[in-house]
């Protein structure tokens, strides 16, 4: 549907999404009626179908798009020369947990509502979940073959550490007691010291029987 | 409700709390009906509400009891001599993931539907969730004063220990190439190394500026 940027029907199908992605995250895809969204908008539910057909299709949009802007924004934050492994690690958290905490209800829609899709789209959310888990599995594989890292198993590797930096979004109000930088770098000294490369200055405790590979 | 184990009431009992631990999985707590789940168990709706008087109700028993379940797994799970943190850690990492693992759809539910309880039984859900966590803190808290472990901030390693953890449930499939044993194993070597205690032979990578203590 091309609209002019800023004309009525882009402001509409703009508050449609916002309003969806709020109910969703509050009541659940399935609870949620496209006449209670239309109401929550301020529009008759005709015209929420006219941009979405169906509840299915908002949904798939608002998850493909979710998908699509943190691939996106991925781009743009990795490194032009990825030979340095840990910068980035460092540039893959740093970008993670910005754009998740900018969009939390949209993460809590795209997190719990795969269960809502037909199998088509399902198919279509998880290759671009795959694509994006893939950037981090090459960043992993990659320090690990420089003896950066120690990986012991990679796919299991990768779904800690987005589990790990996801889970953010549930416990942060931006009333929180650290800033978004102050919980990046927190998370970012953690994820190091898990994949074997320890924070600069931290202070690395080391059983006797380790092997030791130094920098 | 006081009932003989065994009796045609606990049996009953215990047919809706399985039925609605997977409707509410698979649907959300909204979405699902009384009449839909007496259906699924095959009850007269009335039937129902002898046990749970409110949709509610039977939310917040399902949320209480796995918590409760929860916290006496641990007590049933730790080493009676917690001086030693690392084997608490251990304790705590194996338990965990077991206790998640064999109650996949309860843990969704336990996830997803705080947004479902009105605030005093919120409250309640929390008390019993911070008291779990407290736990692991303690855990890290005396790790860190022994000098076994690296914490800059323990309620943070708290949380992001948990949340890694506990995802494990969103990708394990019992057909998984990894029996629960080896993702326990592997979980906990990155646990370790995360809390800067490296897994027994483990190869940690070590940079020239960090200051070493050994064991």
């Amino acid at each position: 549907m091309a609209r002019t940027a800023g004309s009525d029907g882009s402001r509409t199908e703009a508050a449609i999404r916002d309003a969806a992605v709020e109910l969703i995250a509050r009541h659940g895809h399935e609870a949620v009626t496209m006449r209670q969204l239309a109401a929550r908008v301020g529009v008759q539910p005709a015209a929420l179908y006219r941009y979405f057909p169906t509840k299915e299709d908002l949904l798939f949009t608002l998850m493909r798009e979710h998908m699509q802007a943190l691939i996106a924004a991925w781009r743009s934050a990795r490194p032009n020369n990825d030979a340095d492994s840990i910068a980035a690690l460092t540039a893959f958290i740093t970008n993670h947990i910005r754009f998740h905490l900018e969009r939390r209800h949209a993460t809590h829609v795209s997190n719990m509502e795969l269960r809502s899709l037909s199998a088509d789209r399902l198919e279509t959310i998880l290759a671009l979940r795959n694509t994006y888990e893939t950037a981090l599995r090459h960043i992993l594989r990659q320090g690990a073959d420089a003896g950066l890292f120690v990986i012991e198993d990679t796919a299991l590797t990768a779904m800690a550490i987005i589990q790990m930096i996801t889970g953010v979004i549930v416990w942060f109000r931006p009333d929180e007691r650290l800033s978004v930088d102050e919980i990046t770098q927190n998370y970012l000294a953690m994820t190091l010291r898990l994949t074997g490369a320890g924070a600069p200055g931290s202070n690395i405790y080391v059983r006797q029987d380790a092997e030791f590979r130094t920098g």
